[in-house]
């Protein structure tokens, strides 16, 4: 693919993202989305030849700036506690981003709970590689003696995910001003009985 | 209204909560319903008026629902500590009930947290109601001296929602069968630091 299609593809994927945040996953028809960007039908399936490649493209362009935004920034941290913490501060910080169009994954988890299938599958899948991440960055803070050495790194990072689901509730639907210095005691508890004695 | 027209109702309300909680409350498009119930689009017309009364009338079944199954039924057990772990336990089985197509308040907290207008705010409504309902049992636990009395409710009812949250996004996407372990220790973690020393 030239530089010019490969920027066709990159607006597709902008444009599709924003929907799928707005109308679910399910709502990203080829039509709409090839008026939306005033293109023709043909033209969009001569960059995704179907809605499910569209619709897995979006999932993992949300992922790679995720990964982008806040895990490689984490992982330049030093291991252990301040490594959790970077997590926690760039996760929240992604969230409250204004021009991000609330979270493609809070969002596609909820509306593919109850829809087997290659998209769910892929949700899945990367699900299941954040709350790995989390685990595996919560481990490094055991391995150094930050946090105790039997902690449950699972349910560590199941805390977490909930205080950031809560947070995001909070924040993009309650437009709580409130939510940020919320998350950040439940945040600070959860360190502080991971701590070791 | 007579009795058929009631029944007819319910079965409307009853099949669109569905198409909801799998396309979304935008989804929920006249047509494809009256499809759906095999009835005339005027015929669906004459039980709700508009595409947003049928949105609202779906929001405000969902929370009866949740009223009579979770809410009541805490409210006849003992004020204090137990009734907080009433509310809990009925909230992990409303969520985990099989038959009940996802959480619309979960769903529509994610679909709706960008999109301003009256569908939104009816649901925002709906879940500070809810927020206000935690805080308020919550405070029945530190009235009568099971909980210690400067403890902040608003911060519990926070982090217990988080819990739920999570416990929602392990049972329903990842079919993560230690979730309901999970969400217990978490929940026991909580209210043994709200328990008065």
């Amino acid at each position: 693919m030239g530089a010019r299609g490969q920027l066709t593809r990159e607006a597709i994927l902008a444009t599709a993202r924003v929907r799928a945040a707005g109308f679910g996953l399910h709502g990203l028809s080829i039509g709409a989305l090839a008026k939306a960007l005033d293109m023709s039908k043909s033209g969009l399936y001569a960059h995704f030849a179907s809605k499910e490649a569209l619709q897995l493209a979006v999932i993992d362009t949300a992922a790679a700036q995720f990964t982008d935004e806040v895990v490689t920034p984490a992982l330049k941290t030093a291991r252990g506690e301040a490594r959790v913490r970077a997590v926690f501060d760039g996760w929240c910080a992604w969230l409250m981003r204004q021009e991000t169009p609330g979270c493609l994954f809070i969002a596609a988890a909820s509306e593919l709970d109850d829809q087997p299938g290659p998209v769910r599958d892929h949700v899945v899948g990367h699900q299941r590689d954040l709350i790995d991440f989390l685990e595996r960055v919560v481990g490094t803070a055991t391995a150094n003696g930050d946090f105790r050495a039997d902690l449950d790194l699972a349910q560590f990072a199941f805390e977490l995910h909930g205080l950031i689901l809560a947070f995001h509730h909070d924040t993009r639907l309650l437009v709580d001003s409130n939510a940020r210095e919320r998350v950040q005691r439940g945040f600070d508890r959860l360190v502080a009985d991971a701590n070791a004695a």
